[in-house]
């Protein structure tokens, strides 16, 4: 019961698959097979883990020790029952999104293995920095899935289902919301010419600055300075250039520093 | 006329003057003199570059090459007309923000140098991969500050005044909004007592993504992909966690997929 997980079938073949299977492999883990309900999708991942592929999930490998879900969170749902046959496997899903809980209608044993990365196959990662998020049903299997993380990442975090639904909507903000702020940019310097390479090592500059210090520690800028001379020429440019603009430009500035609300950036 | 700048007096020994100090010093530039309101900040900054120093606006060095002021945005207008005694010399500010026409009634010979990046003396930060916006009045001054430039930036740009105030309102954006950003998701995880150490890897990994890639081909999440079941769950959270933020959510995920707003994302 307390062997090492040293056997996976891998059920999906996109982004997270792809990373994960390469990433065990390196360690010295056994991707035994690979399911995918396109066929080719499967058979590119297993050629290139040099393992079995299938697309029927009736004809999974039976003999392994983790059936890892890679699939999306939309998938999950009805994916586990059929795979109920395998009912006494550890099977665990790597969704932020999904409680680890769907699984236990079907299955004893089960778990959570998310690593809170944002991943994309034709990037070359290092899991090795990346937070795994673990979690499972019984403490054996927590146990187990525990050790499989931290072959991949200096970075485990036992976390359970409602920790990490928030960090899943926290993520969404850190990294989908600043992207879609770098977005507007991009899309506002290409009106006026001016290239967003001078962009470029300033979002890099923040991102690395915070990896040290708080965030509130390292704001800067003229909302946190309370810098009304500033703020106030910024919205009258905003105001002949995107007016549209405006408003996320007062949220954010009042938000950084509610003490300017009692003066006049309205 | 043409003769490269060579003499340096910095006039501020802040953030600004204290980087710009240390990188011309060490590409072989004199830094002759440090003025400082307050005498012990430029002495402190003058035994670093072993140079003068002064806290006496009347007693600059007046034979130096360029007069480099790295004062805030505020204190910039109110020195002008006190540097005015150095009217045939060639003075430049650091601001993003002030245009450079701010010295044309006291000086004929002006202009801009100003370091893209949110500078810290604390932080050992290389300057060879910060964009440097340069302007000046006379073209022979502007080959002048690109020259200087150069030496410590592989990257340097013209930037007239507008284009330069524009940019300052999209550095606001990309770093000190999405800085809050995370700084909101410090705060509430700190409640929910999750260590925000969980989200700096994808902070850094979503700048190092644009690096390459334009911001928009980098976005993912639920907005984009238009993942409505993984919206509703989050602002289920949001609702019972941290209602204040539903609008900030809300309002960024119609701006990254406005299609949504035909849906009951509200």
């Amino acid at each position: 019961m307390n062997a090492p997980i040293q056997h996976i079938v891998l059920i999906g073949a996109g982004n997270m698959a792809t990373i994960l299977g390469r990433s065990l492999q390196a360690v010295g883990i056994h991707v035994v097979q690979v399911y995918n309900r396109t066929i080719s999708s499967a058979m590119v991942l297993a050629k290139e883990l040099s393992c079995k592929y299938t697309d029927r999930l009736d004809s999974l490998d039976t003999e392994a020790d983790l059936y890892l879900l890679c699939v999306s969170d939309q998938a999950i749902q009805g994916l586990v029952p059929e795979l109920a046959y395998l009912e006494d496997k550890l099977i665990a899903h790597t969704s932020g999104a999904t409680p680890g809980s769907v699984f236990k209608e079907h299955f004893s044993r089960y778990g959570v293995f998310y690593p809170l990365q944002s991943l994309s196959k034709s990037q070359e990662i290092d899991l090795s920095q990346v937070p795994f998020c673990v979690d499972a049903g019984l403490a054996s299997d927590l146990h187990k899935l525990e050790k499989l993380a931290q072959q991949l990442s200096q970075k485990v975090f036992k976390i359970n289902d409602e920790q990490r639904s928030l960090l899943h909507v926290a993520a969404v903000f850190v990294n989908n919301f600043s992207n879609h702020l770098y977005a507007l940019m991009d899309e506002w310097l290409k009106e006026e010419d001016i290239p967003f390479d001078l962009l470029r090592p300033l979002i890099l500059g923040g991102a690395l600055k915070v990896q040290d210090l708080s965030p509130r520690a390292a704001q800067t800028g003229p909302a946190i300075r309370a810098d009304q001379d500033t703020i106030a020429r910024h919205l009258e440019i905003l105001q002949e250039k995107r007016p549209d603009l405006i408003e996320l430009y007062k949220n954010f500035t009042l938000s950084i520093n509610p003490d300017l609300a009692q003066n006049k950036i309205t």
